[in-house]
């Protein structure tokens, strides 16, 4: 029987389960990636798990969002994270190494394997044929003590390119045709595979643009084929021995199929207030525009920068234009620089940063209110950028640097330029002995983790009680994302280690009472509209509301990673059987016989109003006992 | 009569007064600069000023301090400050061209000419044969208005440089030596001319290190010979035409003379805690490291950057250490890029940033509690860093590049390395185009003040009333900086334009409660020790606590810029006539015909203690006014 590429992947680690769309599946983990704001949690679980050292093929942190240090706190993580790496035999790449993405794709990918991430970007790394799933901490760290990753199995949704990107389209423009196409649900509970003929006109680095955002169509990950392409992206990174030719076997079908002809695309972009809200550049023409910024995890490659470079090589940008630049690796700024780009980038008066995550995570470059930001990010969501009625575009590098030039929205095609050929080394700069290898084992046995007064612990989770009267201490729309739960940003990312102190920004970018309301009544319930939790991996928009009080949030449905971690940390997810009753439901809800409900069935109904979950027999045990952490103490 | 170089810049500007030390003089004033953290209160003093356009020959803003936009506060600053340049005729450095001094310097320093500027450092631009002095914003507003600048005139300090450096020794040595024999108050009252034959051994820029840190010995300012050296670095900038050759006749003298043999010196560093703490780095070695930052107005040069990447060229920094590199201009950036040193530095494992401050005026790169943090800034006032318990040592660009390498203080003499020769292009790059000119005055005067609602106003003062009632709100002890008094960095300065915000600063790094006690109590008093005021010219350190109700500060003695910003905005700053009774004076203080004594005499008797001021006609006309701006508002 023929199979995709997404079931090879699958099938070739499944530890438990059946294939069928929906159902609970076990998947053995080959990597592991965590990033610095997730990652001070992870290391924190990975100390109340009691490992000694991490049991997949490679772990790699990279400290990468948390990088403007306002105060001691942030470096304080920082040597906190390196202690840990040391300590449980985790490759660690300090500040300045760059966005995890592209730098684990540039090291460490490898078709054919599977990676689990705390970071919802991870699947950017189906860009190399990998199964490359984003998650919650804790998940990640149950990978690292060797548990296989539990997913829902997905629909695998076949998507077709043909044809050939025409001038002035990139790849940025095929993500956001999907998102505008599908919007911020489209993906829910479906991995994209790519496949077809334009496959041959898009290099691994236009697939990682690709597959990255996958995650902002709320899709569990995106799957490309190891190909000619990938081994010549693995080849310049000095690894061709890594690459293995993987694709789906000829005749094999999907869940659900779709074709985008890559010749139709025309410059895209997405408006304020969420990567779903995508229009063509040409309906937007003229807005004034005061910064630009360049980079992330979304446009990480060398050719990104490289053809903004072009753009602007013997002009200015717009005086009313802050032009940013965030390289997203050290390789990739090296490289830069050797090309000559990063000095036409400077002359053309570009604010060189630091590599790392920055804007992208709200760590600084925080526009003016009201003030156009065109941002080749993946996301827009509001106040993400951490100002208040922020104004942030998405877009591709060759719209961003085209809007730098005018100082307001352009149609790149308008200008009356050629879309510069952007000639790339096919040989790149290595740098991997920046990255700092895991210690042996009887070294890294004798390393103490190193936790300054800063850094927490993870909170005492108790059970589920049987009966439970909560309040709706707070109810809210569709698309909530993580970014609204939990802010990052600079005013609460220093705090990513300490749960206390995080507890008072939780929820205020929607109302900035919750967390002085869910202190005062203690236990609580949350109810939210559709797609609730979209976003971010964050597990702290689980752990933190559970700190306050939250044992329930009832949806019209949920984003898959943030659904998970509820249920990781003690956290009931429902959902309304009937979407209309989010209008009906009280302010108080009684819940009796709770355990037995959600024990033994799928559904309950409170106050009249029928719930359902969807949880596995797995996850039910976690909630019951409180969490994941403390049932995994329980069996001890 | 022979004149030394300072008095020959000083007559040649004269407006008023007697140059007889402890006299107040006037200055005409050929160039102002201002930066975006004091700069945002400078335009609103022009406005309240009502000015059309500035009287100075050229006036220049700098965005180089406020450059993390952590939220929407700082890129409202910016957009305030493009537009005030716009509607007053002022040059502007948009972010991401870098410092001012140096910028200032490469693009419009000028020997002869004299120099305003609202930033401590100013005096920098003494590397060029200007008599450039730091001020308060205000001062500076005065001057762009056409007013003459006035300082006390103070004694001129004649230093003779002989001998040449010896390996692994460097200007900031040259200058740490100067701290070290003479303490953080060594130069007040004073201006320090650099004479003698050892200058043709030292560039302008290493001139420039060593003019700047001139702020922290407390001199008025620091002056340098206009030589072939200022000639060759004209030159190289393009501007050859703008040179004058200026120098001391032959055999003039000086109030205080010195002498430092170069060949005698050894690799210096400052203790935590002030700049003054100067020792051997031989004295220090074996202390761990954590960061190494490079780069500041205190060592900005091609140079001070090329030789850490010469140092570090095929190693790598320590997996400890964050090596933080700060391009102090955009030219030197480019520069430094095509000279291939930013590739070394990105190969050795430097984080690069933006162009900028940064660091130096705690915007970013804190460090962890009691790490130990090398740096080549200017300045390491306790917090300053951002860093509550901080541990900063100040030191050369050598010294640092050795301890990243290492890990641990080093002597850079002991690791047998050759002291690297750094070969400078004789030309550099040209970027003036990225300055944005001043608008012509018809298109100047239609230009609108953009005000976003997070920019306040001034606050309105009172008159000094004839009788007060004064609580002592707070005492403190010697060298308090401003940096203490109104703190910067990330959490503070994103307030620089709003007053009432950032009182709820003032202080609190001495003391937490000292806003709520201020603001309980209303008018007030503050009993300072020695040297009060220290540090960064900002006003704000005098505007905030005005504004909390400070009327009198008692001290054994002021430190330049932060007295007259205290008369300035109405603060009487009266000196204990015996020391002795600092030790003396009550909790609240009782002052009767309080105006007539300011008015008529420069002692006043309080509670059996004796006070004096040492204010000039004008400026007991000020304090009597409530401040510079009211009283300016009588007079027209």
């Amino acid at each position: 029987m023929s199979s995709n590429m997404t079931e090879k992947l699958i099938a070739a680690h499944l530890t438990s389960g059946d294939m069928r769309p929906g159902e609970e599946i076990g998947l053995r983990i080959d990597q592991a990636l965590i990033q610095d704001a997730t990652g001070t949690m992870v290391m924190l679980e990975l100390e109340a798990l009691g490992l000694d050292r991490v049991h997949t093929e490679l772990a790699a942190q990279y400290v990468d969002h948390n990088l403007l240090q306002t105060d001691e706190r942030n470096m304080a993580d920082h040597v906190f994270l390196r202690s840990a790496c040391r300590r449980y035999g985790i490759w660690h790449s300090r500040p300045g190494n760059g966005v995890s993405h592209p730098t684990h794709m540039q090291y460490f990918g490898m078709p054919g394997k599977t990676l689990a991430g705390s970071d919802s970007h991870t699947c950017a790394a189906g860009s190399l044929g990998m199964l490359a799933i984003g998650v919650g901490g804790l998940e990640v760290a149950m990978a690292m003590a060797g548990q296989p990753l539990f997913v829902t199995m997905p629909e695998i949704w076949g998507v077709r390119l043909t044809g050939a990107l025409p001038p002035w389209v990139s790849a940025k423009d095929v993500i956001l045709e999907m998102l505008r196409r599908h919007g911020v649900r489209g993906g829910v509970h479906r991995i994209i595979e790519y496949h077809g003929p334009a496959l041959a006109t898009l290099s691994a680095m236009d697939r990682h643009v690709i597959a990255n955002m996958g995650a902002e169509l709320g899709a569990t990950t995106s799957v490309f084929p190891a190909d000619k392409q990938v081994l010549e992206f693995l080849r310049a990174q000095g690894r061709a021995a890594d690459h293995t030719e993987l694709a789906a076997d000829p005749g094999a079908g999907y869940d659900l199929e779709e074709e985008i002809d890559l010749s139709t695309l025309e410059p895209l972009i997405a408006r304020p207030g969420s990567p779903g809200n995508v229009i063509p550049v040409r309906q937007a023409t003229g807005e004034p525009v005061h910064q630009v910024v360049v980079g992330s995890s979304a446009n990480p490659g060398l050719r990104d920068f490289a053809v903004v470079a072009e753009i602007l090589r013997g002009r200015q940008v717009h005086p009313q234009v802050s032009l940013d630049v965030n390289p997203t690796s050290r390789q990739i700024l090296i490289d830069l620089t050797k090309m000559g780009a990063i000095t036409t980038l400077i002359e053309a008066g570009a604010r060189i940063h630091q590599t790392g995550c920055l804007g992208c995570i709200g760590m600084g470059q925080a526009p003016a209110v009201g003030r156009n930001s065109l941002r080749t990010f993946p996301r827009n969501f509001p106040g993400r950028s951490g100002t208040h009625d922020d104004s942030v575009w998405l877009c591709s590098p060759e719209t961003a640097a085209v809007a730098a030039l005018t100082g307001a929205i352009t149609d790149p095609r308008d200008l009356g330029l050629d879309h510069p050929r952007v000639p790339l080394p096919r040989t790149v700069s290595l740098g991997t002995a920046l990255l700092e290898a895991p210690l042996p084992p009887d070294a890294a046995q004798r390393v103490e983790l190193a936790k300054a007064p800063s850094i927490g612990s993870l909170p005492e989770l108790e059970p589920l009680p049987d009966s439970l009267t909560l309040p709706v201490v707070l109810k809210v729309g569709d698309d909530i994302s993580t970014d609204e739960i939990m802010p990052a940003g600079a005013r609460a990312l220093p705090y990513r280690s300490n749960i206390e102190a995080l507890a008072d920004f939780a929820y205020t970018q929607i109302d900035p009472d919750y967390p002085r309301r869910a202190r005062e009544a203690g236990p609580h319930a949350i109810v939210g509209g559709r797609n609730y939790g979209q976003g971010s991996s964050r597990e702290h928009a689980a752990i933190v509301p559970r700190y306050l009080g939250l044992r329930v949030v009832i949806a019209k449905s949920f984003a898959r990673i943030h659904w998970q971690n509820l249920a990781n940390f003690g956290v009931l997810p429902l959902e309304f059987a009937d979407e209309s009753d989010y209008d009906r439901i009280g302010r108080e809800l009684h819940f009796e016989g709770l355990r037995k409900a959600v024990e033994n069935g799928t559904e309950l109904t409170v106050d009249g109003i029928v719930l359902r979950h969807r949880l596995s027999a797995r996850q039910r045990a976690m909630v019951l006992a409180g969490g994941w952490i403390p049932l995994s103490r329980q069996s001890r």
